[in-house]
């Protein structure tokens, strides 16, 4: 970030603190003293807010007065009242761009403090687990990545894409009520349909990493006309409550709880994250295939062990452990 | 490497092979029917060679003779009767680079072949583990990178370098019958003494590796007083062996060492090569110090394990698997 955008952004929290803290209008004399600044710097602050979408109105001789927020994941809006003791602290917000974490790489190369977040409107060459397409629509879909630099082994690096996993359906819960699964390794569900994927990428000595992207990507609120024929298991939250979903809102939350379980991760390991993710688990006890690096397997889901491993249990006995490979339903298509 | 350097490579092999096939001069003229090229080109090409270090004897109407090879890393000297199926079929040679680590990754991420091995005569910056500096000065170091994509989980990848390691060891033992030994993980010691480093580099999705990088130091002609007195537990092949000892002639033996071994890993698992690593493992049974990512154990050096996990064993009684860690005898400076 720019010193001068550095500026903007901090005059832009103060300008928005000050109009959320009154229902009624704000003197723009009263704002001049709290920011120190000059009355023609507070109107020009205020035409950036106007075309980031913020409806402000400004009444001669009483004021400004906020009467809408858009749903815009500028900083300036989600940043202010985050209790976060790092992931989201900083961040490197664009309008549009090709993809956060190619962009997060980039930054993690010039080690940018940990728990940076980069987010964008809009991506536009979004990637998935193994190179797939990801898609995320402007105002619909809700894309970002965080740059970690965690003391772990690289074997370890899988515990924390769960732990992602677990984030998000925890803050789906709180802020909308739903009630999401986690797809092994890392996927989030509704109604056996995904609504949230994550892909991370690391650079590593064969023993240690030396930074971590975790790039999220949530459908928000696409309609189904949104998702293409080939990915009808694709959910949003809107198409699962019925109504427009608040991105800001959603991104908080999520944030949040990634920053609480990333500093539990780093205290107490992964024991206290396995039984959350076991509470959530999609499909354990079902007729699964899973397909590996180089072949596919059938068996029953049982269990996740204490690496994280998926553990599951073939039909001629005996059980199989996984470190990587692709869970879905043995008679559906997913 | 562009196209003009590979057609020169090309005609400084093909006139090597024809002056190493003779013991006593080739004519001009046949140089010229072999290669179709004009006097002129072979002339041209022979200077070039003269400069890189080859003593090439003229005489008029009788022609050319080899006289000597330089101990130089291009890979015209070393590429010819390499028996290799993927390690070093190809190459970017370098006479300085800052570290064949970094230009390897840069050339990774740009996809050339696997195998591809980047090579240089003098490193000015390179890194050994933890990002501790490795010295490889002109002529009496070997330093080289080798670019890998395997189709493993990045837990596997510490068993690759493990996997280098022995091939050290086996290239020593076949050229120069000197017996060394591994450290876990990664290194080749000589009677206690550090002669080869290895730091594995990698890109990955927490459960498949994008690229490997393979950097494999090793001290070949440095001089004890080469050896800073900080790392006074250093040596070279020549303070062991008592004179010169050719970079090339190691540089091969490694590479096919490793093409065999990286063929082996790939079709068989690590099975195979944990005997191989355990037959020449340092200090088995004797007590040791590990210092892990948190804190140092103290213990007796047992075994490693199916993954290549070194096995302590506790004073309490007990044991303790390490996955990353640095392992020094606990009643001597390592």
């Amino acid at each position: 970030m720019l010193k001068g955008d550095k500026v903007t952004l901090l005059a832009k929290q103060k300008i928005l603190d000050l109009l959320k803290a009154e229902q009624e209008y704000v003197s723009g004399e009263y704002i001049c003293q709290q920011l120190q600044v000059s009355r023609t710097a507070v109107w020009k602050i205020i035409e950036i807010l106007r075309k980031d979408g913020y409806e402000i109105e400004a009444r001669s001789r009483t004021g400004y007065r906020l009467v809408s927020t858009p749903d815009v994941l500028d900083p300036a809006v989600w940043l202010t009242d985050l209790r976060v003791s790092c992931i989201g602290r900083n961040s490197s917000y664009h309008k549009v761009l090709g993809s956060t974490n190619e962009k997060a790489k980039e930054l993690a190369r010039q080690r940018v403090p940990e728990g940076t977040v980069i987010i964008t409107e809009e991506q536009t060459q979004g990637k998935g687990r193994l190179g797939r397409a990801w898609q995320c629509p402007p105002k619909a879909g809700l894309c970002f990545s965080v740059i970690l630099y965690p003391t772990v082994n690289p074997m370890e690096v899988a515990q924390c894409t769960m732990l992602a996993a677990v984030a998000v359906v925890r803050a789906l819960h709180n802020t909308l009520g739903i009630q999401a699964q986690v797809k092994w390794p890392n996927d989030v569900y509704i109604n056996d349909c995904k609504v949230c994927g994550i892909l991370a990428e690391m650079t590593a000595e064969a023993d240690r990493v030396k930074y971590l992207v975790l790039g999220i990507g949530i459908n928000i609120n696409q309609s189904q006309a949104d998702f293409a024929a080939a990915i009808s298991t694709a959910t949003s939250l809107s198409i699962q409550r019925g109504h427009q979903v608040s991105r800001v809102q959603v991104l908080k939350a999520v944030l949040e709880e990634l920053d609480a379980l990333y500093l539990q991760w780093q205290q107490q390991g992964f024991a206290p994250l396995k039984d959350m993710w076991r509470q959530t688990a999609l499909w354990f006890g079902e007729p699964v295939l899973v397909s590996g690096l180089q072949r596919t397997w059938e068996g029953i889901l049982e269990d996740i062990d204490d690496s994280g491993a998926l553990i599951l249990r073939l039909p001629e006995g005996g059980r199989k452990t996984f470190y990587s490979g692709e869970v879905s339903l043995r008679l559906r298509k997913t």
